[in-house]
């Protein structure tokens, strides 16, 4: 089995990572991105202007286009890679079909307003079968990508087959591959290890210390576990490291703009200055209110995702949330 | 039920928080250390001269000695924190009875030449029954315990009755303790523990990158899982933070002397001047080699364990070593 023609939709860091590994395997790809002078910028300067600016690509290669129709049109396999909270828009303008497609997600994220992981958004509002939907999983700052740091991504799929074709075609002399079939529980781990880099961060902002944080990250994989097990119940193994390698690669970075947000807040910012002054999305502040939303339906205990939510929806103080959270613990 | 008269046997940074810990709850300690010298530096300095130099001790409250038989002798719990290698020479020169005794191992480590995890060791040579057999785990840097920054430590017993006086006795405003039947497994997993975090100081001296370094600690925890199920088979969950807890806080960090004597291997340097340079033993190691020593029996798969061992005792190169390693992996 083939991948078909591949298009990379979206324009950020992990989108140009992803490109710059499908283009180490595949002759030609399209690139979607919404903004037309970011695309000049990009064939103007080989390589994109905003993120991963130390990878050259050869835009020989590369057909841009700012029109979502187009891309989708004229490619099987979608890749999107879209912050979450701005998919809906981006699909939107869309006028071609997407139930034959293979729809591939790398957001790690769920869709706003829905209480939806990704694949779930598109089968139910698409119609795209279930063997047509992937997902990217795995460890994985960009930057690390970018610079061939050795990288083990894992692609969920009930379709075996192509999550195996996926698989092989991601794979080169710095990235690994292998394929699992627990799409959704693949997606909730990522989303939820946004929230417990913003616990890790917080912990960190309260001058809490390393002891506290392995406990803390501990504590995160047995909610996983607890939460996957409830929403969706199939044999898996948490220690993999597409959930518990996520989390660790999250929770313990510096990097992780989740952790930095959440730094500031257990600093004192208030959530509205920690977001003006990093100038970007924490995408785990949205993950936090669509688990917790979504969390209702399930009942799980997940004491860390109350926390963090109390803190940046409800107000409490950091200090006073997470002293409780520390009496929780085990 | 009580612990009785507490005796510290040790006088590195773990026993120096040990005896911090104890203080807070108990009038007095005796604590047994090797040099005369150094008892006196800390008498006139009223802190352990070479340890944790900002943790004030009222002295008054301490009986220092230099002779392991009356510390033995006077006391009821002795808390035994030397490092592993050093312990047979201290027990030489033992005349006094243990096997009335509560022994608490503090001890991360193998005796060497037994192959035995310490209370294994305390359990066969000395006639200690299981139920005054105890251990300390969990993760905690000493020197985050020096600033009274919150630890959680997990005391593992056959007895549960003396491992719960034991944990009350240590809990205090930034210590949280429970109890735990595994004493075998927790000991073992502190032990390789050292060896993984050897591995992720190698993998960093390589320039492996984070995305690896979490892929290397979740395959880290399953090695662990399946070491354990494989010489104590009971029920436990390596998610406790008293197993993975303590494999984060060593793998992740840049204090561990066994992570910063791996970045050296890693580097390039042999293992003779990596210790030179450092002044000071990994206790992983000796760890590797006894884990190493002691799976023949076992024959457990343990990629990690083997590789750390291929390039510490075998001198083959790091490099490859390390990238027959990432193909082992998932």
């Amino acid at each position: 089995m083939e991948t078909g023609k591949i298009a990379i939709m979206g324009s950020g860091s992990w989108a140009t990572a992803i490109a710059k590994m499908v283009l180490e395997k595949v002759p030609n790809i399209t690139w979607y991105m919404r903004r037309t002078d970011a695309i000049e910028s990009f064939k103007r300067l080989e390589h994109n202007p905003s993120y991963l600016t130390g990878v050259h690509f050869d835009i020989h290669r590369i057909h841009f286009t700012a029109d979502i129709n187009e891309a989708v049109r004229d490619n099987d396999t979608l890749i999107f890679v879209t912050p979450s909270p701005y998919l809906k828009s981006h699909l939107r303008k869309l006028k071609e079909k997407l139930s034959d497609k293979y729809i591939v997600t790398a957001i790690k994220g769920i869709v706003p307003d829905e209480d939806y992981v990704i694949s779930e958004y598109f089968r139910q509002a698409y119609n795209i079968p279930d063997d047509h939907l992937a997902v990217i999983g795995g460890p994985s700052h960009a930057e690390e990508v970018a610079l061939d740091r050795l990288t083990y991504l894992t692609i969920g799929s009930v379709s075996q087959e192509y999550a195996q074709a996926f698989a092989s075609m991601l794979a080169s002399s710095y990235v690994k591959t292998k394929t699992s079939d627990d799409i959704i529980g693949i997606e909730y781990a990522s989303v939820l290890k946004n929230v417990y880099a913003i616990a890790a961060g917080i912990c960190n902002g309260l001058k809490y210390g390393d002891n506290f944080q392995s406990v803390l990250m501990a504590n995160a994989v047995q909610e996983t576990d607890r939460f996957l097990r409830a929403v969706y119940p199939i044999p898996r193994n948490v220690y993999d490291s597409v959930y518990i390698g996520d989390l660790l690669v999250t929770g313990y970075s510096n990097f992780s703009r989740n952790r930095v947000f959440g730094t500031m807040i257990g600093k004192g910012y208030s959530v509205k200055s920690a977001q003006i002054e990093m100038e970007m999305i924490a995408e785990g502040y949205y993950g936090t209110a669509c688990m917790k939303q979504l969390n209702k339906h399930f009942h799980v205990n997940m004491p860390i995702l109350d926390a963090v939510y109390n803190i940046l929806y409800e107000r409490i103080s950091p200090a006073i949330e997470i002293k409780l959270l520390t009496d929780s613990f085990r």
